[in-house]
Formats: structure tokens, C-alpha cells, sequence
């Protein structure tokens, strides 16, 4: 691989031989209902907790996308993920029964640009011969460990985002057919601070990483935004996405045309009152791992860069008056050769 | 790099041109006071809160083994760091000074190894020329979010270990010294989970992770415990590392004479009162990068294995009565050329 300033550009590109989504009932009303893999209209998954149905999620999204592309877990090298649960409990629960050896990560909602990025690494790098990287939220674990408990009935004030229910599981290999999709290149983001403190306004306090990261993989690269397809951001939601495409125009960069963002994908935002759209890692995790791998694969997408945001607060660090730190993570993955 | 199994062997093994360790008042009261570089002896390192003073721990300990390689933070390509505090605090905000791209772990106290062993193999690969891994925990912080509030008082049982204050940090770079300490290999862990539930006998949950790690290390590198000069455990503390022993003593493998634990050596066990000696994500790390590193770079060691092990639970998991995942990553050491 080779280091052009904070970006690897991989060169012998890791292919995505498999993906898979499985998401909750909300979601499934969204505009991307036939583009997940598997469907759970039972909140809990059967399970006895909301923190066991987040696990199983992500269960269910490894099993999906091992099986489509036809490996085994025996397989994997590696199988990197994290959550938005204290000591990420989800993926640890969750991915326990495939005794794969397990990397921990945590970077919020950026965490499947993370676990992706990293898995690329260590494929291009002969460390794997296949990674599988996954990632998960859930709206009510998430509601009751971050804000309320349910039966509270909290208001969300207007600048809130909607925790999606989902997971997303990408298998990345070594080899796999020159016309899949490829991971080409990543840059692992800063920590960037620039004093927002509203827990729910986290679009705000993510747009500048995003805006730094994209800035530098643009210029690492030598490319400009019209030689992508799509750039799309994590979960800045319509507030964020707005402040992102502000704070990128005001350096001379124009994503204007080919911004979207996932946190505006998965739901119908107004009419499923989702405020200012969805938000959890299980939200690009969920959106990459459906409609974006599907239409790369099918070529109606050729070149996207996929820069997945977390915010880096916890509860307490918010309660001690702490400013809201965040990251991103870029992705640059191609629909490999026609 | 060579992959064998599981593990992963290093060609061109990257150096530590650096390491720190910085604890707490308690720590320097131990056996190995004069091998930490920083000692603070206020609790709260003079901030408002246990958080922030264990963020200011791991900005310390950074600082330090930056100092100690002659290296500045825009020499570092990647920070990769991680702790016990929901969300990692204490890494995102300890860190987010550095300006340095930045991978956010969790390993629970398997921590420092998870950190270690990407830092290495980001250096082995290319991705880096330079990079730094960090870990930190701390007793206040940590008791309040795990177990009761301080002044509460609560009692503490027999099998429980007490959570080191402390935080330890190596820079691991592709060039430095031929006599420099060195990262030979890795091997990432598989969660293990043999059912225990008892959230106060962690040691007994690790022991089979750090078991399995050891033995897939050594069948994969062909050697045996007599090979090496120390086989360090995390912080297994005394019930875990008699288990430990007779888990791969029962599979014909005695590491008795080789074998020691960060969590047996950090404190004066009795005579401190930490019943079952230290844990936390700082004890590794603070024993790794004190007394360990200096043995490895005066020659004292030369050949060692560091195997820290993580039990990844939640307060939330047990609670809903779940059993104790665990895990544990291991890296091979060696002091470098004579």
C-alpha cells in the first residue's frame, strides 16, 4: 500500500465478497425497505433485553453475509466491530459463538468506516486473507442508556437524530472476482473539537470532522468532488449535512451534487418523525451494507466515498459540561471492473 | 509478515523507540514505584472529575514516551488507544489534543495489547512509519461506574482486584536502534466465555481467553515456555493465574517458572490490601511500559511474551444475567540485537 499524506491508497485492493443488513420494523417503512436482507418487525428479536436484540442483530448480519459469499467462519481471520453500548456489548455478545479471533472498536457511529477500514488494512497487508467488519445500534438501547427510558415519553427537541434499529456486515477478502466491489483507499480521521455541547445536536458537532477528513483525502488523492458518484457521510442528519456541504464550500470544495447522507436515506424523515434523520453506527452500517454495496455491485454506482461520524461524548462526559469531540472515518470503495 | 494460525510473525519487527507509564499514589506506593516515569499524587490530578483525571493520565503517558523518542505528535501516523469508561472517554478526550489520526479500541483490560499489536502491524505493513498505542483505567473512575460510589464504602469480596490507576504508552516505529526492544508477533484472541458470571472473580473468566492465546501462540511459532524469558498475563491476579497455569498444565504445557501477572506485581498484594491483586486496562500498560520495557532494554529480558486479557462485560449484561466473555491478545518481545 502506499502513504499519500494522511491517506492509504491500497494496491492490490480487498474485495467486498459479501455484505448483508438486517434491520427493525421502523426501518423496514423507510425508503430502502427492499434493499435489507432480513427484517425483524419484533423489537426485541424475541430476545429478553433490547441490549440481547442489538446482539442478535449483529448475529444475524454476520451469519447473512458470510452465507452470501459463501464462507464459513472457519474462513475469517479476523472479525472487527463495536456499538454504541457501554463496553460494547453487543458485539461481544454477538459474535462470541463464531469463535473468530476479535478486534473491539470503538468510534461511536463512525465505527463501520473504522471496523471496514481496518479489516481492508488487514487484508491488503497479508495479515487476512478475508476480514469481516460489523457494526450495530439500536433505538432502544441506545434511548434508554444515552437519554430516557422508553416508558418516560421524553420530547425530542427538533435538531435530535432517530437511533436506527440495524446492523451491517461487510466480509472483505484477498481475492474474490475482479467485478466486485474494492476497497481502493482509507483515511482514518482526527479527533476535531469545536465546542458544541448540545447532546442533541450531534450533526453540528460532526460536521467538522467530516469536512476535515474529506479535505484531506481530496487532497491527498489529488481528486475533486465530481470524479465521485456519491459522497456519503455517516449520519450527519439534515442539519449536519447542511453545516458539511457550508463548511467544505467555504475551503473551495463543492460536494454539493454528490453529497448524500445515510443519516437522510433510511427514513422517510418527515413523515416517519425522525427530526433531523437516523443516527447510531447501525445507520451506515445499514445503508452501505443494502442500497450502496447493491447498486456498486450492479455498477449503477462506480466510485463513492463513504465517510462514516461519531461523536465521542458519553452521558457523563456531557454531564461534567465536556464539549462533544468527533471523528470520521473515509472509506474510497469502487464497483471494481466491468 | 508471515501468518502462521493465528499468529501473525513480523519480518521486519518494529521497534518501541518509546514508552511511558504514569500512575497514581496508591501505584507508587508498590514494588515498582521506580520504574513509572510519572507519578501523581493527587487523586484527581488537580482536575474537576476521576474522568478527567484519568484522560489527563493517558495525555501523560503519551506526552512522555513521545518525549522519550525524540518524537513530536506530527511525527505519529496513527494513535490508537482505548479504556474502561463508557464510550472511552478517557482516550477521546485525553487525546484529542495530539492532532493524530486516531483508532478508538476496546478490549476491555486486553486494551493495551489490542493497541499494541495494530500499532505493530500498522508499522509492519507500511501504514506507518510511526505510531503510538495507550491504554489507561482508574480506581475512581472506574469503581463508580462498575460497582457502588465511593462513599458508599462497599466491602469488597476475596476474588476481587483492585483497578489500577495508571496509564502506559508505546511508540512503536518501523526504524529505530537494532538494539532497541522489538515486536516480533501477535496474536489476536477469540472471545472465550466457559460461563462464569460473577462479576467479582474476573481472573476466573480470563483464565481460559489467556490459555487459549498462549497455546495457539506457541503451537503456531513452534516453541515452548522454556523459550522465554517471562510470560506476562494482564491481570489475572492470583486466583486467574493459578488457574491459568493449571488450565494449559492439564493440556501439557507448564509455564510455572515463566509465568508472572501485572496485577501480581504492581502491588504489594497483602500488605496494600488489593485482595486479589491489580486489573484495569493501566495495569497491564503501566507495568508493560515500566519495569518490563526497561528489563527488555537493559537486557535484563530478552525474550517474552505479554499477554493481556479482557473481560467484556457490562454492568447492563450481568445485571440481565449474562456470563463473562473474555479475551486476551499477546505479543511477543524480544530486547533486540546485543
Amino acid at each position: 500500500m502506499i502513504k499519500k499524506g494522511r491517506t492509504l491508497i491500497f494496491e492490490n485492493p480487498p474485495k467486498i465478497v459479501g455484505y448483508a443488513s438486517a434491520v427493525g420494523k421502523k426501518e423496514s417503512k423507510g425508503p430502502l425497505k427492499e434493499f435489507f436482507d432480513i427484517i425483524f418487525m419484533d423489537t426485541t428479536l424475541k430476545q429478553k433485553s433490547f441490549e440481547k436484540a442489538e446482539a442478535s442483530l449483529q448475529t444475524a448480519a454476520v451469519n447473512r453475509a458470510l452465507k452470501k459469499a459463501e464462507l464459513l467462519p472457519s474462513d475469517i481471520d479476523y472479525i472487527l466491530g463495536g456499538d454504541l453500548l457501554n463496553q460494547l456489548i453487543s458485539s461481544s455478545y454477538g459474535l462470541r459463538s463464531f469463535n473468530i479471533p476479535f478486534l473491539g472498536l470503538y468510534g461511536a457511529c463512525s465505527t463501520m468506516a473504522e471496523s471496514l477500514g481496518l479489516a481492508a488494512l488487514l487484508c491488503e497487508s497479508g495479515a487476512a486473507k478475508s476480514a469481516v467488519a460489523v457494526s450495530s445500534s439500536h433505538f432502544c438501547s441506545a434511548e434508554r442508556q444515552f437519554r430516557f427510558p422508553l416508558n418516560y415519553g421524553g420530547v425530542r427537541t427538533p435538531t435530535a437524530q432517530w437511533t436506527v434499529t440495524g446492523a451491517g456486515s461487510v466480509v472483505v477478502s484477498q481475492k474474490g472476482e475482479k467485478n466486485l466491489p474494492q476497497i481502493k483507499g482509507v483515511t482514518f480521521g482526527k479527533i476535531e473539537d469545536l465546542g458544541i455541547t448540545d447532546i442533541n445536536n450531534m450533526g453540528a458537532a460532526m460536521a467538522p470532522a467530516a469536512a476535515s477528513t474529506i479535505e484531506s483525502f481530496l487532497m491527498d488523492s489529488g481528486t475533486k468532488p465530481s470524479d465521485y458518484d456519491l459522497i456519503l457521510t455517516g449520519d450527519l442528519g439534515s442539519l449536519g449535512s447542511s453545516l458539511l456541504v457550508k463548511l467544505l464550500f467555504d475551503n473551495g470544495i463543492d460536494i454539493s451534487k454528490q453529497h448524500n447522507d445515510c443519516g437522510l436515506m433510511i427514513y422517510k424523515v418527515k413523515e416517519q418523525d425522525t427530526h433531523c434523520g437516523g443516527s447510531g453506527c447501525g445507520c451506515s452500517a445499514s445503508v452501505l451494507c443494502s442500497k450502496i454495496l447493491r447498486d456498486l455491485k450492479n455498477k449503477k454506482l462506480n466510485n463513492i466515498l463513504f465517510i462514516a461520524t461519531g461523536a465521542l461524548m458519553s452521558t457523563v462526559s456531557v454531564q461534567q459540561g465536556e464539549t462533544i469531540p468527533s471523528i470520521a472515518h473515509l472509506i474510497h470503495i469502487t464497483s471494481g471492473e466491468v
